[in-house]
């Protein structure tokens, strides 16, 4: 089709096409709005008449998200199509600027389809991390976790299908379905609110399934407004906080300014100074971690993995309980 | 505590009671912010100096909602504690523009209560509303659904339990929970979107369990603001939209004016006319209830049901798997 | 270009191009997402497999506006860059579920372009509606305030220009424009909100001069999404409340039921039966307007009235204080 | 009045009196729900059953903050009556998550008082900030600019009144009224987009005029919620971000594990390797301020300032056009 709205071709190469994500998932760029001359575009509005110009839509990019003016990034609109575990889908809800239809249970049927996490990702709970994992847990209890989530989806499904021959209202039919259970919705969101919920959703400490959406999602923004997602790294992503603190302790070590930054011969400060800094035990690691080499990470989409509509959407029709179409 | 904030005495009676929905839920209400003079010292700031009184703030809280001047609504804040089944939390957290806090299953041990549907409310599925149920179920389809779900929660409950047992972490543990297992959360609203929230949740087309959510909510709403939620009765919900084509053929039916309204002798408008007029099967059907007299509802609290915390407490922390304290 | 994104006929026609509203103002839609077809897809997940089919997208867009279910509506969105006076950009600006970016007077020259109501606007406060205007005024008051309002704006303009030549920060020296300045923004809105945001601005108690704009964009969102719009007109713009009493009133003067409605013979209810039903004096004769037949209202836009941006930004640009590029 | 609900003594101190900012204009906390302790308890949900205890609210607080974990700060709710110019509101309402009554100007007359800068703060445009002012602007420039804006608003005024006396439409009779007029309204919104609020209003890249209002207000909820204000001063307000590039530098001259942070002996990025690092000019000016010690800011409101809401009322009474009651 022929437009006139602003058109990117490494968005275009995608658009439509089906990522799957952990075994039975899938995240599919359906639409969008703009890219990142449109970011510029509205911003310039603030600039208008009779400002200097900036010379280039990057410099602005960047320029905007190091100072959190936010909002010209609002003026870029992407819309998903994603199929996630319930227990995924209930912590991705709770971004709550963004427009969601979902699958309802209540009119439709459900695909029997679900989550079963792979061995590698099945560990112990963290010591260092009250909501996370951590370490591999033994191979057999692994083994009996997957013959008990074998038998609980089979006689789930099967209470399922049987509530649901004997015409039983399926908002009903329902209720005993796992939380593993995949279900899918229509996800649209602007890129100021959907980088947000990448920084939370890539970040270590969100729960493993959620990352690997977060990590899909995060190399199609590259394809739609490459130079705000590279922002977006720099920024935000491998960005760490200096708190008050901190910084009060950093300004003892180093000095900086116009001609560049210096350590301070021998300057240290010790456990017990950092402590009276008031940093507490944690803390004290944090900083450490704050003060590494960042990380490069990379969010290229494997294009080789890309699925069409009509397969993606024989699996699911497949899935739903059999003799009720 | 003494306090200069506004008090309502109707509204302190119930602050920190519990009070029981369905089988192991409850609503209870533990903050509230502003009452019905609230709207009126807000909105009045909209009329300022210079403009008549309003002499009663009934007329101007009436006057306000009928013509969806909302804003001042918002100024009223109530906050809940809340435990209800998954599938109703999904349905629930829908409503965006509320605050929410809820008991994380990767951190926390989830207490093992199951929502079972009372027989009387066991139905089939509706032929004439695609989500909704209808009539009843046999007894003995019933008799064997009970017996499904307990053995699939003693069975996912078990697993559960193991899973901990063994130190995988509870993220993990938690996936093959149904979606009938209770959560809690809290839960803050302003009187606005609290209202329309009712509106959609006290709705007969709502799924019945979380009517009798919105319905106890309904009559703590009463308590904080009466004539809000007086209003509320009866611009919103006992009020019904008169359609375009719908006032066209009502026009040809009845005449009104200041000195009041007539039927005209003999006019009438057959299903031919009402589906020339532009009016679907269905908006036929709708139409014929919107000019039933309305219904009274009524949504005054037990306060003989009203529990304490303590009491609900210690139900929640016995039904949590025993040995992981 | 190309794209396999939804593309528009009728929207295309019209994207980029400047719509004149009042003397110097104008709206232009710059970019959109999606159409009624979308609308449906999104919904069609919640009703997904095992469901009917819904043949047309019309009956289910309908559907979906009668029974309140906004989210679909969601999915579609569009971007709009707008100039208007200040006093207009304060009441706009109260619908928050949007994204704007406006010309900041902080770091930009405004342009001196300032807004003169027309003499057959030039009304006297309204007796019935105490935040409106009604009747005309004496022709000598309008040219008095005219000329009032021109000598004011030079001041203001001169004084502006003046302070800018002086090196005075531009925060400080706009702070003497008056709200008649014209300002300009980029706003991007999804389909539901814009939709309320027409239903309260298109409605006569709007102020005269918000309506002028809300006019201009119905006509773009009947391009956008036609059958949307159709079903705003006939569900929301044009349809009435009928409240609790009086559905109470009218179910004595009409019956209704699969067959047609029929006006009761002889029935009729007057002021004092209306006044024991619980209407107010002013709620009688708002019934009064619910119960005549609904205008016809016309949104095409005129398109021989579009301009180009280079046109519109010429004359901004020009209206800029002249020494300052 | 007798609560149950959470009472703050600091908080009750101040609730009710009214407390200038600028020459005209106020902020009065009027309402508040919750405090610390209720932070604690939403976020406790999310701990619930099976959890270690957190020993105290504030390492709670300032844990949950430091992990920008804000929905437990949503909790916590602020309710302010405030006066300033429009051009101040302009600026305050585009934080969009809050509850606003305006004072309006089409039912209500306004009372005319305009903004007048101090001498102090009459200040050029910044070089080095586009949108900023610097240093001093000569006397007798402030001096005429003083003398223009009182003609102009005696003018303005003027001009105002007479229309009302004609009996002009009362929004019509303002849309000269300068920007710099006062304006009034309610304002409400919960503590963590409050904080977000003051963490952009606060700073001095803000316009002098609304940091005025939000170092008040920051004083005012150290007085509602003391713990979560520190937390923010100490990880928000104080706190600077390290970009990727920064925190590459940074780990070539400072090393840190659990025993302290030690400077390496010798080690320089100069101005040449900080923009091999990718560091523009005007991020390594931003680096160098990061690097320095932490200035204290204090927020402690002056109790001696507060005046009564009587006061306040005769003062806006007198101000509007006198005729007109």
């Amino acid at each position: 089709m022929e437009t006139k709205r602003p058109t990117i071709p490494a968005a275009e190469e995608i658009l439509g096409g089906y990522f799957p994500v952990l075994d039975h998932g899938f995240v599919s760029l359906v639409d969008y709005m703009g890219s990142d001359e449109d970011v510029e575009r509205a911003a310039r509005v603030s600039y208008g008449f009779g400002t200097r110009k900036v010379s280039q839509t990057r410099g602005l990019v960047r320029y905007l998200r190091r100072h959190r003016h936010t909002t010209p990034s609002e003026m870029v609109e992407l819309k998903f199509h994603c199929a996630m575990p319930m227990f995924v889908a209930r912590q991705w809800i709770r971004h709550r600027t963004a427009s969601v239809n979902e699958l309802s249970a209540r009119y439709s049927l459900m695909p029997l389809l679900f989550y079963t996490p792979p061995q590698d990702q099945f560990a112990l709970q963290s010591r260092s991390n009250n909501q996370g994992r951590e370490g591999g847990a033994p191979p057999e209890v692994y083994r009996e976790a997957v013959e008990r989530w074998e038998r609980l989806r089979k006689d789930a499904g099967g209470a399922y299908a049987w509530l649901l021959r004997e015409d039983v209202a399926r908002e009903l039919a329902r209720i005993d379905l796992p939380v593993s259970t995949y279900t899918q919705w229509y996800w649209k969101i602007d890129l100021h609110n959907l980088l947000h919920f990448l920084s939370l959703r890539v970040d270590p400490r969100a729960q493993w399934e959620i990352q690997q959406y977060a990590r899909v999602i995060a190399g199609m923004v590259k394809r739609v407004a490459p130079l705000s997602f590279e922002a977006w790294v720099d920024y935000d992503l491998e960005s760490r906080p200096l708190t008050r603190a901190e910084r009060e302790v950093l300004s003892r070590l180093v000095t900086a300014d116009a001609d560049g930054v210096r350590a301070r011969d021998g300057a240290a400060v010790g456990a017990d100074g950092l402590a009276a800094a008031g940093l507490s035990k944690r803390e004290i690691e944090e900083l450490a971690e704050k003060l590494r080499a960042p990380d490069h990470q990379d969010f290229e989409l494997d294009l080789s993995a890309m699925k069409s509509a009509e397969e993606i959407a024989k699996k699911m029709y497949e899935a739903v309980p059999g003799s009720f179409e």
